[in-house]
């Protein structure tokens, strides 16, 4: 048995985690953190049977766990994983704060960091692409949602050459959990329920260069996205509407086999036949991410879509799959 | 054309009753006034082309206007109502702090009164019953949504003397718009969204004792009720099913014979013919209450289904009804 | 391992009952039929990576199987129990067919019955309640989804001697899935959303006779009850608000007690502690039911709030309880 | 007072028409027509107090009325339309069968057209862009509804001559009205409810051809779109993404201005400031169209959110402004 802790298990990437443990079968949850709630359960605060006590984050028994989540915001976490890590705690964290390499873009985006010397060894924990480093590492990075679900949806292309020099278009739509479960005036009921709405457009929103360093990883060159984030009245999952120009060689079906080539025994990644189209309900409550591939009506122009759930596939579940793959276990335990 | 005041204009009822005035014919809004956003326009608080300038409650210029409209919450209303009968200006009250006519049940179900010397002057204001001391009025308690609807679907049997001694059972459902514009854990949208839940169950909410107090008006006697509200995840209506018990010779079509004839000209009461329900699409956007009567299988059992729109009949488009008649106007001015 | 059979696989209880025999564990699909797709696969009818080929229901190989489930509607399913049943293999029928015992009643409320010989070897299928006949059957008879609602609701009252002569009340509310997969004028979505609507109120709907049948059995006395179905716009889940009045002199805690004493080692009945109210979030998803007790104000005088998942304990997640437990499985196994 | 008919008033844009109509001042209703409810009257089939007899199409009583709409599908209108200008009535017709100026494209597109000869004489009844023609029209073809949204975003930067040659990228969202009132699988409540969904992606939805008519008249040289509708959980209401590139000299501000001055004082077009995006609240239950503008991060790179109510800027509240338009009526009158 693993046994694991959770920082920040309150929110909703924090409680989904907490479920998923819970059923894992080789997990033992050995505390889990609240900021906001502590000393109550978790059935107290979510209508769920499970009754964890809620521990202040200070008073966590770290010596007792062989791994640390970490569901903190920005800013929060670094500092927090250093003391994990520290104590000879392996670590993943849900921010921002470990997955920019660059010390000066976290700073220009984000907020003076708080363990610039944690960067180096952080492993960024996309693990479709980075499955070998993430089994050896002792901090991980887990991705931002809007940023797994692009870069899965271009990861193949990416590697294949294809990714143009010329701005990637990304038309990105999330559910309401992705702006976290404090209340606000965007988050009430009646703002969101029968509207449609953007923030952040163009090139504002903080998954833009997480996005534009792991492309140009993948391409070997730089890259840049226009990035449109919208609300949906949905509470999870999202949808990105990708549109990308390649060579004008690159016919559907290339793409299309080179995508199935690449993701060709992925359990969570689901490439669709050509003809169909991903939409949320493939992948809400579950930790799969379904691409599908369309023409947008000229040689080498084409339209990806690409969908997950945010508070699986695009947090809790893929912090699970980066710990299996980090303790030796299969990687789909406690994910089907 | 009459001169207007609001209080409280960024509240979803406000708002509501600002939209209405705007588009009144008859009407000239003097000013908005807005606690939380006092110095910005209307159309910067909500996605409306109305940019009327939102002062502070303190600068109101009172002296502009013929008539205010409180939409301010319970205890501070009395006192503003004081304060604008004293200019000599005409008050209508959204809260419920002149609902009730005894003030220990105020003071039992609310808090300290801050004018319990206007009691006796306010006329309560539900149309359908006191058409007449409404015209006559200076002030006006506006009544409660989840009271106007209860009201209206009991009216005509209560003054038939059909109302049991027994309890009446009203279970109640209610859009989020009426829990307000604050946003809560409990009106964050993934709180709501695909789920249902109760709150206040029995004899707890605070328009318990307004109901009660209504229907021993109507009937002339005591009155006894049961009632749960329900969260639904709307944004705007209420959906009543009361179950009624009759002496057991009244009929289904004695009963809708008796409603029938009791809101004959009622312009605001839409009873439905006998084998169709009432539902919240029948009355959400309009200031209609829609009424529809069955049989709960056995004689002198009864269901009633009663809707209207929280925000319209339920609180601004009665205002407007109330100052309609007030004023002198045809009654459904504004309101079509 | 156990081989089963699902007839009827593409309706939405048939689907959801796919999904949890596949990740049983204990379990091999040996067919899933599917009158309206077949030669189709699953994964052609709903997003899920289910690729299960759908046969038509004549051509089942039963020969194969162990145990045959009939997501299949009244009328067609009893005829077909008789082949399952025929060829020794058991059967698990999610209809109407074989619930009720009396034959002139289900004639009364449904049609013609097709095989009333198996009446009197049909077991109800509500685990909580019959479980030792359960482990005995060949033959099960599914709860309807408001009758499981309600019944758990009221099975220990009824057991304590507490159910009243007069009626009980039932204001029911479901989720659009529970009107079947076949799109219609009612189904719409913009019928369903921001709306709210009652339908066969009183004493009309079909599961009716089928919830007094229960109750008589349980309390050992005629029961009468008053059933207002809603439609709530969401997809899944049931929530009733069930008014009962018991004998004066029992208290809310008593009440508490003896639900506490009746359901406790249940695992799929969660009763919450006074105080808290029932959600449709306690169960979406899950095969639980989550029941919580209010006062109404008086003596005597309760309020039940009983909420399941339709199509889990209401339906297909019920039916994989009923199987483990006639194959003599930990109940829990492949719900949890 | 204008007498009108309309044919097909039980589609959701005939019954917004016939609300419209109805309550405009200056209109009576001479028939509603419907094929699928003929005999029923229109309080029957929707919940509205409207109770409009239904007439069969081929016995409406042409020769009563000044002007029909038709809210007919592609193929049927044509031919009425041929019919009714033959009484000597105006026509304005919602169904695509006169949009396309072409008569190949119109049937490589849609099917072999049935009145071809009225190609050359109908208006394109877009009023911010053919007014003056419009006010001499018999004959009009009121916009698609995903078209609309694109033109009003698009007309300013096509007339300053700002279209590219390559394509303009439209990624588009509408509510599930724009599907029809008749239930299929895709618009079935539990299809849609928490899910988001593409089709006919790239260059394939019907739109397209006349979008790019439109957008080649008012620029002068043809232009592409790339073109990705969507749908939402949302019953009404259109957001389209629209990706720009202009010359690279062209500013944020002069792209503004320039859409500030086109539409300076139109009452319908409502452009936002800088800095502030549109949502489907501005303009769900509105005749307005509204616009914002915002830089996608480089020189001359820009996206366009524009809004619109599809069953009323998007049909029958454009529709009544075409009418207003020419009969010499002022033109908001009814919309606001």
């Amino acid at each position: 048995m693993i046994r694991v802790g959770v920082y920040g298990a309150t929110g909703y990437a924090g409680f989904e985690l907490v479920k998923l443990l819970h059923a894992h079968g080789q997990v033992e949850i050995g505390f889990a953190s609240s900021e906001s709630h502590t000393g109550k359960r978790l059935c107290e605060v979510y209508p769920t049977p499970l009754d964890y006590p809620l521990v202040a984050p200070s008073e966590a028994p770290l010596g007792d766990v062989d791994v640390a989540f970490l569901c903190t915001p920005h800013g929060v976490s670094a500092k927090l994983a250093a003391a994990v890590l520290g104590k000879g705690v392996k670590c993943i964290d849900f921010s921002a704060d470990l997955r920019l390499h660059d010390l000066a873009t976290y700073e220009t985006w984000y907020t003076k960091h708080t363990a610039p010397e944690l960067l180096p060894e952080a492993v960024y924990g996309l693990c479709e692409v980075y499955r070998e480093r993430i089994a050896g590492a002792r901090l991980i990075a887990n991705p931002g949602c809007y940023t797994a679900t692009a870069l899965l949806a271009l990861y193949p292309a990416a590697r294949a050459g294809w990714l143009p020099d010329g701005p990637v278009i990304i038309d990105a739509k999330s559910g309401v959990s992705g702006a976290g479960v404090k209340p606000t005036d965007t988050t009430h009921f009646c703002s969101v329920h029968g509207n449609l709405s953007t923030y952040n457009v163009g090139h504002k929103h903080r998954h833009v260069p997480e996005i534009e360093q792991e492309l140009a990883e993948y391409s070997g060159h730089a890259c840049r996205i226009v990035f449109t984030p919208h609300l949906l009245p949905v509470s999870r999952g999202i949808l990105e509407t990708i549109y990308l120009t390649t060579p004008p060689e690159v016919t559907l079906e290339a793409l299309h086999a080179c995508y199935s080539s690449q993701y060709a025994g992925e359990p969570f990644v689901q490439l669709l036949p050509l003809g169909q189209g991903s939409t949320l309900a493939h992948v809400v409550n579950t930790n799969r991410c379904t691409i599908s591939l369309h023409s947008a009506g000229a040689p080498g122009e084409f339209i990806i879509v690409s969908v997950l759930d945010n508070l699986l596939k695009g947090a809790g579940g893929q912090a699970v799959q980066n710990m299996n793959i980090m303790f030796g276990l299969p990687e789909t335990m406690g994910l089907e």
